[in-house]
C-alpha cells in the first residue's frame, strides 16, 4: 500500500490549528571563523528558549542527502509534497518569483534579452547584462504590440538585468518544449520543438512560440544591443493535488515575497495579502486564527543574510523573529513547527544540502531535554533525522488527525 | 535487487540465541505534569541500567512518520515485515484476540447483536450494548444450531459486550466482501458481496454468509433486545511468508494474553503455553533455551498502565520487569533486545506514533556512553530513528548472521 493513500485512509477532521513557521534558510555550520557557533547558536532567543522546553526536536533532509534544494523544491517538501515526485518548472518559479498569479494550464517561459547580428547569429547571450530599467521598457514594448497569439493570452513581465518571463494563457496548451537558445554564442535562435512528438499541446505551443519571435523580434529590430531574446524552460505547471483536499485542513499562506506566495499558492492555499514585517504577520495571523486550520508563515531575512554571508545579520534576522514571536503565542496553536526550507551557511553563501533544524511543539510532543533550539540540539532530538516531507505528518498526528492504523 | 532478497541471500545459518522482549506500549512522553520524566525515567532499573551499559540504543518508528499502529502492525514491524505490506485482517485480529487458533485459508468476520424491527430494519446497531454474560449464552446458542454450512466449518466465539466473531473454515474461500452492516440504523443489513467480482472464492464466501444468515436470524427470532446481528470486516487472512522461513531462526513465543499468541503463531512462531507472569515467562524460556533460536517474549503491563492514563502504574510495570530481568540473564541471549511494540504515553491514554526506544544487547553491540535505558538516551545511541521493520536485521547481523555483501 502506497503511504500516501494510507494517510489518506486515516485522516480524521479536527479542530486543531497548526501553524508552520519557515525561517528560509534557517540552518548553518559551526564554523572556525564564527567562533564555532552558527547564528542560531550566537542569537539571544528567549522566545525560542521558553518553547524549546515542551518541544521535540530534530533535523529534516530537504529532498535527499546531499542535494541542494531551490526554494520550489524547498517549500514543496515542507508542504509534505515529494520533491521529486511533484516538480516545479523553472519558467513557473521565475513567473512565480515575479508575482505573476499562473492558473492551471498557463504555459511559462524563462526568458532573456541577446544580442544578435545582421545574419541573427546570437553574439552576446545576455545583451550586456542590460539594467533593469531597460528591461521592463522592452518589456512594456513588447506587451503592448504582443497581447494575444489567436486565442492565447501572452503576459510579459520584467525581471532583473536581461531576464524576463513569458506567460501563454489559452486552451489546449502544454509543455515541456525544447529550448529557444543555442546554449552558447555564434549560432542562431533555434526552432523550439515538442518534448514528446505526439503531444498535441506541445505541437500547439510550439507553433505560438514560433508566432510569437514572428510578431516580437520585429519590436526589437532598432533596440541596441538588446535586439534578440532567447526562451527556456518553455514548460506547463504539472497539477499537484491541492493541499485542502490531501490534509483536509484549510490552509492560509502568510508571506512577504512573491516567490512563496506563488508556491503557496501552487497547492491551493489562500493568500493573505499585507503584512509586511513578521510582527505584522504574527497580529494577521491572531486575527485571521479562526478562519482557518492551517498557517504557513515565510520570514525571508534568514536566508537574504546568509546569500550574503553576513553572519551578524542571520543572527539578528533570528532575534527579530524571536522578539516577534510572542505576538503568535498570544494565540498558540495546537501544533507549531518551526523551522527553515532548507539551510544557507554564512560559510557558504547559499542554500546547501544540509539538514535543517525543527521544533515541534505541541500537548503530545513531549519534551527532548534540550533548553534551546539549536542545530546541535536537534541532533539529540525524538525526532531524529527525517525528510522534511514527514513534517506534516507529524504536525496532523500531534493534532490528533490519523485514526489507528490495524487493530 | 529487493532488499528482502539481499538478506535472505546473505544469510547464514548460526547457533546463536536471540531474544526479542517487547514491553508492550513501552514508549512515552516527558511532560510537566509528570515532572518532565517518562515513567522508564522515573523507574527504578538497576537491571536495565546495568545493561545499558555494553548496549547500543536507538529509537524506532512503528510503521512510518505520524502513523499510529495498533497490536497487528506494531507486532508485525517487530517480527520484520513490512506492516504496509503485510496487513492483518480486522476479523483476524479480532478471532485471534479472542483465542481462536486461525488456520490458512480461514475467513474471519467481527460480528454484532443489533436489534431488528418487525420489518427487519436495524433500530439499535448495537443491542443496547448487551452484558457481555448475553452475548456469551446467544453465541453459545448459534453455535449450537449451526456447525457447518455445506462442507464449512463455522465457529462461533463471543467477545465483550455486543461484540463477537465468525471464522469460516472450509475449501476455496476467499475474502474480502462488503459488508453485512448498513452502518446506520433506520435500513435492513445489506447483502454481502464479492469485493472482487470475479473471485470464485469470495463468490462462494458471500453465498456461505447469505446461508449463515438464513439459519442463523431464526435462533434469535425470539430475543431481546438482540434479535439479528451485523457481520464486517469479512477477510481471510493473506498469506505471511514463515518466520524461520525467512529468518533461518527456529522461534518461540512465550506471550500471556491471545492477541500477541495468535499474532505470533501468524508468523510460524511455536506457542510456549504456560507461563502467567513475566518471571514465569523468563524462567521457561531459560527451560527452552536449547529448544529455540529466537524468543518473542510479550510483557502487557506497561501498554495497559498507558492506556489507563495511570504513571505509577506504568512505572511499576516497568520495575517489575526489571526485577524479573535477572532470570533471563541467567542465561543470557547471545542478542537480546528489549523495546516496545509502540508507545502508549500516560498523556494519550492509547497507542502513538512517537518512536519507542530500543536496548540492543550483544558482544557487538558496543556502548553508546548512556547509563541508562530512557526514551531520551536513546535519542542519542547509534542505532538512530530507524523503522522497527530492520530491528530484527539488526539482531541478526549482531548474531553474526549475514555474510559480507560484495567483495
Amino acid at each position: 500500500m502506497k503511504l500516501d493513500a494510507l494517510y489518506s485512509e486515516l485522516t480524521i477532521k479536527s479542530n486543531a490549528k497548526i501553524a508552520l513557521l519557515v525561517m528560509d534558510g534557517l540552518g548553518d555550520l559551526a564554523t572556525k571563523e564564527q567562533n564555532y557557533l552558527t547564528p542560531l547558536e550566537a542569537a539571544k532567543t528567549p522566545n525560542l528558549d521558553a518553547l524549546a522546553k515542551n518541544s521535540a526536536q530534530g533535523r529534516m533532509i530537504p529532498v535527499a542527502p546531499g542535494i541542494t534544494p531551490g526554494s520550489g523544491p524547498g517549500h514543496l517538501g515542507l508542504f509534505g509534497y515529494d520533491p521529486l515526485e511533484y516538480q516545479v518548472g523553472r519558467g513557473v518559479i521565475e513567473a512565480l518569483g515575479l508575482g505573476l498569479e499562473l492558473k492551471s494550464g498557463d504555459v511559462a517561459a524563462r526568458a532573456n534579452f541577446c544580442t544578435l547580428d545582421k545574419k541573427g547569429i546570437v553574439t552576446d547571450r545576455r545583451a550586456g547584462r542590460i539594467a533593469t530599467e531597460v528591461c521592463e521598457k522592452l518589456c512594456a514594448k513588447l506587451a503592448a504590440k504582443v497581447k494575444k497569439i489567436g486565442d492565447t493570452e501572452v503576459i510579459i513581465k520584467a525581471g532583473k538585468e536581461h531576464r524576463f518571463v513569458v506567460v501563454f494563457r489559452g486552451k489546449g496548451l502544454e509543455g515541456p518544449l525544447t529550448d529557444a537558445d543555442p546554449n552558447r554564442e555564434g549560432f542562431a535562435i533555434p526552432t523550439v520543438h515538442p518534448r514528446d512528438e505526439g503531444n498535441s499541446g506541445q505541437i500547439k505551443m510550439a507553433g505560438l512560440i514560433a508566432d510569437f519571435y514572428k510578431v516580437a523580434l520585429p519590436v526589437l529590430e532598432k533596440e541596441k544591443p538588446a535586439n534578440g531574446f532567447l526562451m527556456r524552460g518553455i514548460a506547463h505547471q504539472p497539477h499537484i493535488p491541492l493541499f485542502e483536499e490531501r490534509y483536509q485542513l484549510k490552509p492560509a499562506c502568510l508571506a512577504v515575497y512573491p516567490m512563496y506566495k506563488g508556491l503557496a499558492q501552487l497547492v491551493g492555499m489562500k493568500k493573505i495579502e499585507g503584512p509586511q514585517t513578521i510582527a505584522e504577520q504574527f497580529q494577521r495571523y491572531v486575527e485571521e486564527y479562526e478562519n482557518f486550520d492551517f498557517f504557513f508563515i515565510h520570514y525571508k531575512y534568514t536566508d537574504k543574510a546568509g546569500e550574503d554571508g553576513n553572519f551578524a545579520a542571520k543572527k539578528k534576522a533570528i532575534e527579530d523573529f524571536d522578539a516577534a514571536l510572542p505576538i503568535l503565542l498570544k494565540k498558540k496553536p495546537d501544533v507549531l513547527a518551526i523551522t527553515g526550507d532548507h539551510s544557507t551557511p554564512v560559510a557558504l553563501k547559499g542554500h546547501s544540502w544540509h539538514p535543517q533544524p525543527v521544533l515541534l511543539h505541541s500537548a503530545l510532543s513531549g519534551w527532548d531535554k534540550l533548553d534551546r533550539f539549536t542545530e546541535t540540539g536537534a541532533n539529540l532530538g525524538s525526532l531524529g533525522v527525517f525528510e522534511a516531507k514527514f513534517l506534516i505528518r507529524l504536525m496532523q498526528a500531534n493534532a490528533r488527525m490519523f485514526d489507528k492504523f490495524g487493530a
